[in-house]
């Protein structure tokens, strides 16, 4: 599978994890860069990935989600103002998914805040470096915070089997986490944040592990603590995020992009008057085009490697594909678009220009999983 | 050469250029991504590849770095505040190299910075997104200015026969250029910058397309009229690169350095109080380790993907190893090293913990061109 794609140049500027090691160890067959770092992206084939992450269970090395701390008596101020999601009610034990605007209400990330304390928050980012933002706010406004990139390193463990794998490892109370909620566990010695989620709709947990140097000793517990639930290395599998309808940004939304073209609508508070989007995003609630899942049945497509651009039955264009993968599932092509509104309608039939020539697609009313 | 490195999957995040489908076609072999972007790497080999850039003429597609824009009453005064380069005489001709720094003085990003007229400026990115950093004290210092990311898509000339290239395709005023000017040339309809510069020590130019559109034209324009030239695509070349001292940011100097430590003192005026990192930098002026030529005499190394440990002879660590390639001129691998003060002298003896075992090494006084 993997032979046809491009080489990646090996570079000090593209960072390795503490995992890598481990990563290469277990048979890692691509990767994609995400912030400056490197992200697997394929062991096996990305439908073997997806299989054995729907019936077991896998780690993943998500370092690449860079860790931004803000500390400080304004730094739930300094997230709010670029956010329209309201984080007035948010408790210390809380992940909220957040839109982080620009004052055009156009997306900078969508990151996953992590709350500590009421004046420590961690940002664990998607692919762009929204530190350079929050420094930005930080000196301009003379905020009362300091903004750092902090020596902590994600690591997923995702799938139906994850539950049984970390009570193993870290007890009842672990296990016990609600969707999006974390505690403290001790680890090599630290405090060590856990949290109910990752980048899949299967159950899953990230760890934050405190300190590069104990990466390989961490992989190493959780591979060991599960040998016979058939634990794998994994990754962000395209087929299993397309379906659950988990966007990518810089590739599914951009900066051109408001939360509301994202479908986050529901994240925007737009009472939130300290996000510098507020008044641009009060006039942009209502997108003209959004998201949406679009099925293309027939064989297999090519990787998706640019936009595809996307027309109505009339010929007038309705926007792009943006995520594309083979369902073994559905037998079909399942992807992701930003559709406009007069085509965004469940069932409207598209005609999406492949790098194989035009195919026939319909948007459905929602995503798969 | 390029069978043993890893694949890369495309993605709609990783953005291709205007030029990919050329680079594509000229057989490029190898890629690192860069602001998100495709950078080609490698064409015939990084060896045939060199050679071929020191005595003809080579098309690179640098699309990648990024190109954010500048514009209003308060544009120079917002660069100013990110550099500690006095731009208080910058010429509406001129090109400066710039050290991006922020409070602490630490490294954002190394761009070039193009003065257009005094409130219109482009900078042209290291990898980085500089483009959060602008924003983010646009808005805290609410300036007068607007800030974004223009569809302008730079294509360098480089090697030692740009310049009867560029005399064919756009005259004599071009060629007249001195190193880091710029003047305004007519394509396709578009008034177009073309500078004196490039990401090599070899003569070289870089044109900054206007429109994204017209990217495979201008391939062509420059492909048809080097035919005679032995015009080809090239890219930035490592050991060109590593021979000429020129930096990678995220590689060879991050944010936890500072300029004096990147060797760009010079470019430190600590009168441009402006700057916000001013008072860091005047504490900093004194470092005490700094980027250096490093040879590794012996056989060719391995790609470095991580940074290489330094020792001194008395086994007290002198730094580490941020970039290495073999150079067939110098019969050694040529290397760029962050080295303590204690181990930075000319003609220093170090031992590298290189992935193949211990290597002796030495401190040059100079880069080798």
């Amino acid at each position: 599978m993997t032979d046809s794609l491009p080489r990646l140049t090996p570079s000090t500027r593209v960072r390795r994890t503490p995992f890598s090691r481990r990563v290469e160890a277990a048979g890692v067959s691509a990767y994609s860069i995400y912030n400056h770092m490197l992200l697997p992206t394929e062991f096996r084939s990305v439908e073997d990935d997806y299989r054995h992450l729907l019936s077991a269970v896998q780690l993943w090395d998500v370092s690449a989600q860079r860790q931004v701390e803000i500390t400080g008596p304004d730094a739930q101020k300094l997230v709010q103002m670029s956010t329209p999601r309201d984080l007035s009610t948010m408790a210390d034990n809380q992940c909220y998914y957040i839109p982080a605007v620009d004052e055009n209400g156009g997306l900078l990330n969508d990151p996953v805040l992590v709350r500590l304390a009421s004046d420590r928050f961690r940002v664990s980012l998607a692919d762009s470096d929204l530190l350079h933002y929050y420094k930005g706010l930080a000196n301009g406004f003379a905020l009362d915070v300091d903004v750092f990139e902090a020596d902590v390193f994600p690591l997923a463990v995702q799938g139906p089997l994850s539950n049984r794998l970390m009570g193993r490892v870290f007890g009842d109370e672990v296990t016990a986490l609600e969707s999006f909620r974390h505690r403290s566990v001790q680890l090599f010695g630290r405090a060590t944040t856990v949290a109910r989620s990752g980048w899949s709709h299967q159950a899953g947990f990230e760890i934050y592990l405190e300190g590069s140097e104990h990466g390989e000793a961490l992989w190493d517990m959780l591979s060991d603590a599960g040998a016979d639930l058939d634990v794998r290395a994994g990754c962000p599998n395209s087929i299993e995020r397309i379906m659950s309808g988990l966007l990518s940004y810089g590739g599914d939304v951009t900066l051109d992009n408001t939360p509301f073209e994202a479908g986050l609508g529901r994240y925007c508070n737009l009472s939130a008057t300290l996000c510098l989007g507020h008044a641009a995003l009060a006039e942009k609630s209502r997108p003209m085009r959004q998201i949406r899942a679009v099925e293309i049945p027939g064989d297999p497509l090519p990787a998706i490697g640019e936009r595809w651009p996307t027309a109505g039955l009339n010929h007038g264009s309705a926007g792009f594909i943006t995520s594309a993968a083979w369902s073994p599932d559905v037998g079909a092509n399942v992807a992701i678009g930003m559709i406009e509104s007069a085509h965004w309608s469940p069932g409207t039939e598209l005609v999406i220009d492949t790098p194989e020539g035009p195919r026939a697609a319909f948007v459905r009313s929602g995503f798969w999983s």
